[in-house]
């Protein structure tokens, strides 16, 4: 059955009997939901599209990693604020002629990122496309004044990760080979935020950020915002089973958190968590990234390089 | 200056730039914004997409009012919640050779829609992507316990529309003859959301949609939502100036409010409130919406139309 046999109506009807939930007042199937955020807390809000043949390939990837990823996504920049993930939106625009089947997979891994995550589905949208396009957005709650930006640096403080670098990019290489049933596909697939992490050093950070656009790029976000220079350590860094060093270095869609903070635990959350580095001065004013004496260079996922990039 | 030109990093940073907005503690730029919701609220929360070539043609519609309309069309969403809309985000995909004007021109309507309807842009994504896709999410606020829902509905309420029907699908048509310069035309391109009368109706009202879908559609939702039906009359429905009779009753993306009540004045925040007809019982359990002594079906916008329909 192709998505136009099922009309519009249907498939919003299909998806507020899947996705309704008592515990929120007014979920899908209104102008808009009704939500509750506790008392002293403040919103933290957040947005992540995926486009077909640009975050995946209908041949390649399955659909309900489509879906299980857009959720994950939004719960990992939630959590890197240090807020915990609560609602969210899910706007679908899809070729009529779409398998019925490529949707009930795609809402499938919407569902499993809903247990996995604790989070609920409150509304969105659908529409005819051209290609297939995905737009989550996600509403959390943080501690008023309490949330942790990219800013906070300090100099001497200490530069965390999470897990291990660099399996999404192999992974995303084994796939492209049609190799499926791997651990780094896995993680490619159905990647692992780190969001609970990020709630329980809240307290503790100066500064966070998800390494969504690789370690590279990500760190040179801390040193901008915070108006510093960070050295890490090529021996220090803890890298996922198979990956090159370029991957650990520059891979993108980790979800791991690099969190900047005077000392933290070597596990949070049953999460390893690994020193590669500290806060520096920066030296003529120009914040930096230094790997052991060199200068390292962001060279993360940009969706339109630039042509002297690319 | 095409889009591949400019890389995601500089277009963010443009982004950035034009909205930043000290209102707010956080904004564009860190994983998440941060954001505070008045105490005793609760949060409105939508989503609403637009595709290239099912909402707009990139030939024929400005690209201001591409941006426009998207931010316009949920801050009607919360107005018809009762609501006060407050913060958006906006993920946009589009190809890499798109002319940087018409992304200047989509931000210049995203703009103006900020100063008219009083909100603030806190995040967002960029991606490429075969055609351009643009979705907003909106959250606004509500006082806790007083959204109008669409199944609240009572035999006797009065049915009311705010303004003219029709007149967006009148000004389709001139559009696709490139007729640019009718009220029409604007109203089609950049629609006026009744937020502040929804808003203002909150405690007089016991339920209420916007027209997006068309009169027929969505009366029909509220008919279904609360178990009822609705009688209608030919003669009391407002015409908007060249808008025929189907484009009144079927016509969508018109963004005026459908509100039942028990009484309400003719003037609401200046704009003309005009009762249609009235909430009746439903017979054998049918919940219908009449015309008078005829049954009205549902002919509002699908976009995936049934096969049997269409």
């Amino acid at each position: 059955m192709r998505l136009r046999d099922l009309g519009e109506g249907n498939l919003i009807r299909r998806i507020r009997e899947r996705f309704r939930n008592p515990a929120i007042p007014v979920g899908i199937g209104d102008d808009a939901a009704i939500l509750d955020l506790p008392a002293d807390h403040s919103l933290v809000y957040c947005s992540d599209l995926v486009a077909e043949n640009s975050h995946f390939i209908r041949d390649i990837h399955p659909p309900d990693s489509v879906g299980y990823k857009a959720v994950a996504v939004n719960v990992s920049d939630v959590g890197a604020m240090g807020g915990v993930p609560m609602y969210f939106t899910v706007s679908v625009a899809a070729p009529g002629d779409l398998d019925l089947e490529w949707l009930d997979g795609f809402y499938t891994g919407i569902e499993k990122a809903c247990g996995d995550f604790g989070v609920i589905l409150a509304g969105g949208d659908t529409s005819s496309a051209s290609s297939i396009f995905v737009d989550v957005s996600m509403v959390g709650r943080v501690p008023a004044g309490g949330a942790v930006l990219r800013s906070g640096a300090k100099v001497g403080d200490g530069i965390y990760v999470t897990g291990a670098l660099g399996g999404s990019a192999a992974g995303l290489e084994l796939l492209r080979k049609r190799t499926l049933d791997a651990p780094a596909v896995r993680r490619h697939l159905y990647p692992e935020p780190r969001h609970k992490v990020g709630a329980a050093v809240r307290a503790l950070s100066h500064a966070m950020i998800d390494v969504s656009d690789g370690l590279s790029t990500d760190l040179g976000h801390i040193v901008e915002e915070s108006r510093l220079s960070a050295r890490i350590y090529k021996n220090k860094l803890p890298a996922a089973q198979g990956a090159s060093e370029l991957q650990v270095l520059h891979g993108g869609e980790e979800y791991e958190l690099l969190i900047v903070a005077p000392q933290l635990p070597e596990t949070i959350e049953n999460v390893p968590v690994t020193r590669i580095g500290e806060m520096v001065e920066s030296i003529d004013g120009l914040h930096r990234v230094y790997l052991d004496e060199a200068v390292l260079q962001p060279r993360g996922w940009d969706h339109y390089p630039t042509n002297s990039s690319a």
